[in-house]
């Protein structure tokens, strides 16, 4: 990866050293939402999406944490602010699940697309983002994902495409879409280098041209003395949490750059943290995938929940674009009386199917690499089903490892794809009132700009 | 069915005529639940249960109720009140997945249990409960259910076993259990005759020596002058919505009757409602089933709505003790990239699975059986299958039946047990701000406890 001089065109005297977050407000929110500020509009916004999360993803992840020695259950950062759920349906007729594209846009924009569409209509008309008039109103913005930065929930709130796919173009838009002659997204961390790293187009160059610093891992992030920022961690996707190395960031890292940089500008932030990778995991039917990336976004919203606590001027929002995969939390695996999900297998595994399946393709043996991530012993028939496997199948070798730990966990899934039960809204600080109850999730997107025109 | 006289041992001169509900308080929540009296305590209490239903139970049901013809989905009477959710485990050691008996038994004494058990703790010794209570302090109380009258979500708030399937002791508990010398409970409407109406004890003779009216009809019910009322409208659970004769009252009949009754005692009344059969539809995988049941609890929850909404003294709880069936809006049936759940299948339907295997046993035709039922044409595949079906054998036919559904529909379930996601918790009127956010269950019973004693 090449990276550009990340000071070039910025003028050292806009630097400054951030030494905390102002305690302008601090309540006793220990559990209960209602002694939030809500009297007041919020000068920031931070929009937190778990892709594909749906309520047993969320379960699934408390049973993680919880602590089976305490006879109570122990909560989530989030479970406190629950107030309410989104239906998630797009536009199209006949298609009753949204895509990422189309749910992301209801969030981005206020208006349902149909699926694959990025913050335009079904003709490909043009739909103004959230983001967008942030901009033009003078605050600062964000988008964070661990997912290619131009994959498609954050590609809604900075791009306009009938295909969410075309990820060169949409890496174009992120320059080309600009106020004052600037891009209208000052920080963008993830994933998805070759987009902007092209033979056709040197958007590094450009972006740097304007101004921002480019930065590649954990330690040059943190280092960078810039509010522009575009750091880019991974050619794609970055590696799931369980299966990174010291030099990719977290979700928490990033999110934690992204709101010191953002929090610099007095007329305030409009951020979206995406842990996109739920989903991805999901897809896969992968539950240790999915505990992974569920941890990652927590640490992302611990950081966020502790700046809008201490800030007391932040509107956090929280919520999924979808659920995927059907999950369950038990199967018929565990037969029609035992009523039992096991998080304790899941707990044994040191990083993902994914990494596995990337260690066996490279020793040639699926076995060794999975009792390499695991203190659970593979019983002789399970051991069976993983020799037949065809190890030159990336796809199908992951698979087999995720079904086995299905098994064992009884854990349930339905589908490959994505499912259309309603997904949990988290909402917490100024404005937060409004989101309680079920909505459908252009509603999101409403209030934002509701908010935004206050 | 032998029905005692209704009106036996009670004084005529206290019976009077409804008229109406008194408009103390009628506030403009067409949507925002904030604008909610909550200062006060309130005088009345509902409980309303959705047996095993799960988000996704919702989900389907919001679909059903959905008119394609509108761009925004229709929404459920409870959707402005959802302010949280709960998590449903028991107590065992090794068991995550409660059954209704521990959960309820958190609803009834806002302690944890074990499975199976039923307002005791795992010793057996007696836990007080919410309705024994609000007895002793001089309100009326009732219990509703489209189960036998003596199942578990039920019984758990009049009765105390280690073993909820003893339903005779629990029918015997039901009367045995007094204050001041009268049962515990003024009006149980539901099913479970054949508990009450026992070779070795006469229960229906025994509540009508100690003034109650006993039902066993709609017609009957409602002509009940009596403010103490047993009505028993099957011998076992009662048939679904879908499949009933008019002779059998609704959910929301029963619940309707209940809150005429109850609400005549001036210190207030607590009042149990369940709609029972979610679970067992979800339990039989049978989509045509939850909806049919989804269905009857809306009837009761626009009865509680509108009573809660006239009055202003009533906080309205509602709640689901699990999750049944791992169901999910989409299956691998629609494929990886095929988002799409068919409502419209289901709503071919005019009665369940459970009706056309009573058809198909009589006649000795499930194929026609089925065709009865539906406008869905069977294709020659799904004949093939249902051709193979032993009719003797009751639950494979149903299955079968319901097989064929859930492919067409494209829904998804992975257990014929329970599954451990988290319930939604609706609540509405004074008191209904302390349940923002998600909790353990136990707070459902514990709440209760504190705005009876204050």
């Amino acid at each position: 990866m090449t990276v550009k001089n990340p000071f070039t065109g910025v003028n050292p005297l806009i630097l400054v050293v951030i030494v905390g977050f102002a305690s302008v407000f601090l309540s006793d929110c220990s559990h209960s939402p209602v002694s939030q500020n809500n009297e007041n509009k919020p000068q920031n916004i931070i929009l937190l999406i778990g892709d594909g999360m749906g309520p047993a993803h969320i379960k699934a992840y408390r049973k993680f944490v919880d602590k089976p020695e305490t006879p109570e259950e122990e909560k989530l950062v989030l479970d406190p602010y629950l107030v309410g759920s989104l239906s998630t349906e797009p536009s199209d007729s006949g298609i009753s699940i949204a895509d990422s594209a189309a749910s992301a846009t209801t969030f981005a924009t206020g208006t349902r697309t149909i699926n694959g569409a990025l913050s335009v209509d079904s003709a490909g008309r043009s739909l103004p983002t959230v983001l967008e008039k942030a901009k033009v109103l003078g605050l600062s913005t964000g988008l964070v994902a661990t997912s290619e930065i131009v994959h498609a929930t954050p590609a809604a709130f900075a791009s306009h495409h009938l295909d969410r796919d075309q990820m060169n173009d949409i890496a174009d838009q992120y320059f080309d879409n600009q106020h004052d002659g600037l891009p209208m997204v000052d920080v963008m961390l993830g994933g998805g280098l070759e987009y902007f790293a092209r033979d056709d187009r040197d958007l590094l160059a450009e972006f740097s041209g304007k101004g921002y610093s480019l930065v590649s891992n954990r330690s040059e992030m943190l280092a960078a003395n810039n509010d522009k920022l575009l750091g880019l961690f991974a050619e794609e996707g970055l590696p799931k949490m369980w299966d990174r190395k010291p030099s990719t960031p977290s979700l928490g890292d990033m999110a934690k750059t992204a709101i010191q940089k953002l929090s610099k500008n007095p007329r305030g932030f409009f951020l979206v943290i995406e842990a996109s990778q739920i989903d991805w995991a999901a897809h896969d039917n992968d539950i240790v995938g999915v505990i992974s990336e569920m941890q990652d976004f927590e640490t992302a919203i611990k950081t966020v929940m502790d700046f809008a606590t201490e800030d007391g001027n932040t509107l956090v929002i929280a919520t999924a674009d979808h659920e995927t995969g059907g999950l369950s939390i038990g199967s018929k695996a565990s037969g029609e009386d035992f009523y039992y999900w096991d998080i304790g297998v899941i707990k044994t595994f040191k990083y993902t199917p994914a990494k596995m399946t990337d260690d066996a393709q490279a020793s040639g043996d699926l076995i060794a690499a999975f009792q390499k991530a695991t203190s659970l012993e593979l019983t002789e028939n399970e051991k069976e089903k993983l020799l037949k496997v065809d190890l030159e199948d990336w796809e199908q070798t992951r698979r087999a490892v995720s079904e086995v730990i299905n098994k064992r966990s009884f854990t349930g899934w339905t589908t490959y794809g994505h499912t259309g039960v309603d997904v949990n809204l988290y909402a917490f600080g100024p404005g937060s009132e409004a989101f309680r109850g079920h909505w459908d999730n252009t509603r999101v997107g409403q209030l934002i700009f509701e908010l935004l025109d206050q």
